[in-house]
């Protein structure tokens, strides 16, 4: 049996999405800056696409900016609001579990002139709110702050983030990471009172090379690529139609859907912590209730992560020990340091993240695998669960 | 009819490259970076493409940075080099001819604390080449000028300059935007002393969304995404498997084909060429022979090019007044300025790009209507052909 419990590095193309997407690599594939026929086809559905995506974000649809992913929307937020404010202020919030995209970029503004503070989480992962209030000055621009963690799953509170950032000045920008719960856990822009937004295609069954991000009316922005000037002048390059297509598809898709699979995924949440409890010396890294039904994220003592992630993947399931993208590099996972998890336990993680074709049957193999992988590693553990 | 004679602006992805493309969406969907089963069979598709192309290169593997854009590679190469090689110097050549994704990104770089000299060509396109040795400087640290015009098709002397910029110094980098000739017109990185290159997909029967940097080894790059460290360190984002799967595909093809393809297309053009001039007041924009067999741009006395190309447009043919990105602007091209073509003919200008499967039949449907636009036309313009 193959089980794939890994929805949130990556997530398959759904077969809706792929059969409105196929007609642009071959047919209607002319270029959208194109005045002629096939360039028309191409626009139109550039432009459909942008209006089905602004809808369901409640927001204008030139305040839609395509990319080709969230690493790059991060990125062209970061440094661009910072070298289009810099001369109003040089200091940035960003919390300490943001993904690394936004961590190496606020990194790289430290380098390039800017002050950037690393907002605390408590040990369930939210930001602490006091002090923010604290590390609120006149220098600061932009607040950055994920709504669900990719590690943890835990819901950040944006609409009281949003409100004390802008009761101490309203012109302070508020940018959010929604790269995880964008199609997947209600969110509202303007009762948070968020500035800027960045979300991606491929975490919700639409393809690889499309994201967006959003900027409210009125922000100025530096481009990060320059060139022909597309997407308004702020993003240029040829657009990625198929792609867009698809992103718009998977977007309306995932709001029809979104109260159904949010269901589901939580039931089957339920089913693996309850199940994994009975296991002792499991424990919980995030938090208990404010949190995506699409993440989970377990510490199993005497239990290298690494170790269990190994012997699972072997059974055919696919977990993580962290996000994809420092699945590779052995470092202690940053998300969890910040919680002031200790070291051993926050070796002993493995990320379990459910998606829309996560099943009973899928969740009860896990488990049973889970229970035979975890008494097999204990066996081996020079210390014992007493 | 429907005649597309834009393929200079972008290409149909070819049934064969949609092929390969396909299982990597729905079925291999895994995010390259996870170390499970799914994300393994996403890495070996990585690397299997990175080899591809690196040995249609005959360069390393690990020479090739995925992007996903020629714009994002352009923007990458020039701004990471530049930051670089800093402290070395900070001066640039340019061609006045590049696309406005290197032109903008030089203009930058101005605006950033570097200088930039902008190279002349001839009036047949070519690079100035004495020019060229009395602009470098012991402060220069790169050069980047362009294989093939995307608007008047010129192939620049890429050995001669290559030669030119190493005698001088050999650690001055040299760059060149392929866009227009990878897959095309034979390249010899080696020959040419090419330091650093662009090649895109979607020029060459390949998806949007995929595109490479190739850097040699030894050169030192600040990254333009920062994030999860993918593309070794040098471009964080989740590859973009199937585009990246196409890319190569694509590339193989091209390659393959790429005798075949270069004669017809030859032979193409050398018939509009001819049929073309025997309207009278017709003028080559470019170089008679050292010319991509792809491109042609033909300026038409007492005719606006917009009003040539719309009528064509109606009669269901794809051509264009210059580069895509700049279609929907009214300024007059660049390139025919830097040519030191007059307003009023470069302004009557049009580009006609062939491509695979441009067909006889289709060049003459495309020479008739456009005997009867030019004819129309001359009719009501003020001007007469003597």
């Amino acid at each position: 049996m193959k089980v794939y419990l890994d929805y949130a590095a990556t997530t398959p193309v759904d077969p809706l999405v792929f059969s409105k997407m196929k007609p642009y690599f071959s047919q209607h594939f002319g270029n959208s800056a194109s005045t002629h026929y096939w360039g028309k086809k191409a626009r139109e559905a550039l432009e459909k696409s942008r209006l089905t995506i602004s809808r369901l974000l409640k927001v204008q649809p030139e305040e839609i900016i395509f990319t080709s992913s969230a690493t790059e929307s991060n990125n062209f937020i970061l440094k661009g609001i910072a070298e289009a404010y810099k001369d109003k202020g040089r200091h940035l919030i960003i919390s300490q579990i943001e993904h690394p995209c936004i961590l190496e970029t606020g990194r790289f503004l430290e380098k390039n002139g800017f002050r950037v503070s690393w907002l605390a989480v408590d040990n369930y992962g939210l930001v602490n709110l006091e002090a923010l209030k604290k590390l609120l000055s006149p220098e600061t621009i932009l607040v950055s702050i994920m709504h669900v963690n990719n590690e943890i799953g835990v819901i950040e509170p944006l609409t009281q983030i949003g409100e004390i950032i802008k009761d101490y000045n309203p012109s302070i920008l508020f940018h959010t990471d929604a790269s995880q719960s964008f199609g997947k856990i209600p969110l509202n822009l303007s009762q948070s009172r968020i500035d800027l937004l960045t979300a991606s295609s491929h975490k919700i069954y639409g393809p690889k090379g499309a994201a967006l991000a959003y900027l409210k009316k009125g922000i100025k922005i530096e481009p990060l690529l320059l060139g022909g000037g597309q997407e308004f002048g702020l993003r240029s390059s040829t657009s990625n139609v198929p792609a867009i297509v698809g992103f718009a598809e998977a977007s309306q898709l995932a709001y029809k859907r979104m109260s159904v699979d949010f269901l589901k995924a939580k039931k089957l949440r339920q089913k693996i912590l309850k199940s994994a409890l009975v296991l002792k010396g499991v424990w919980l890294n995030g938090h208990p209730v404010k949190s995506s039904p699409y993440i989970l994220n377990l510490s199993f003592d005497f239990i290298e992560g690494e170790a269990l992630m190994n012997l699972l993947n072997e059974k055919g399931i696919a977990v993580s020990t962290g996000s994809a993208c420092s699945s590779e590099k052995l470092e202690s996972s940053h998300v969890l340091s910040a919680l002031k998890i200790n070291p051993s336990r926050a070796h002993s993680s493995l990320r379990i993240s459910l998606g829309r074709y996560s099943s009973e049957a899928e969740i009860n193999y896990f488990l049973k695998e889970l229970s035979l992988a975890v008494q097999k590693l204990r066996k081996i553990s020079p210390f014992k669960i007493n």
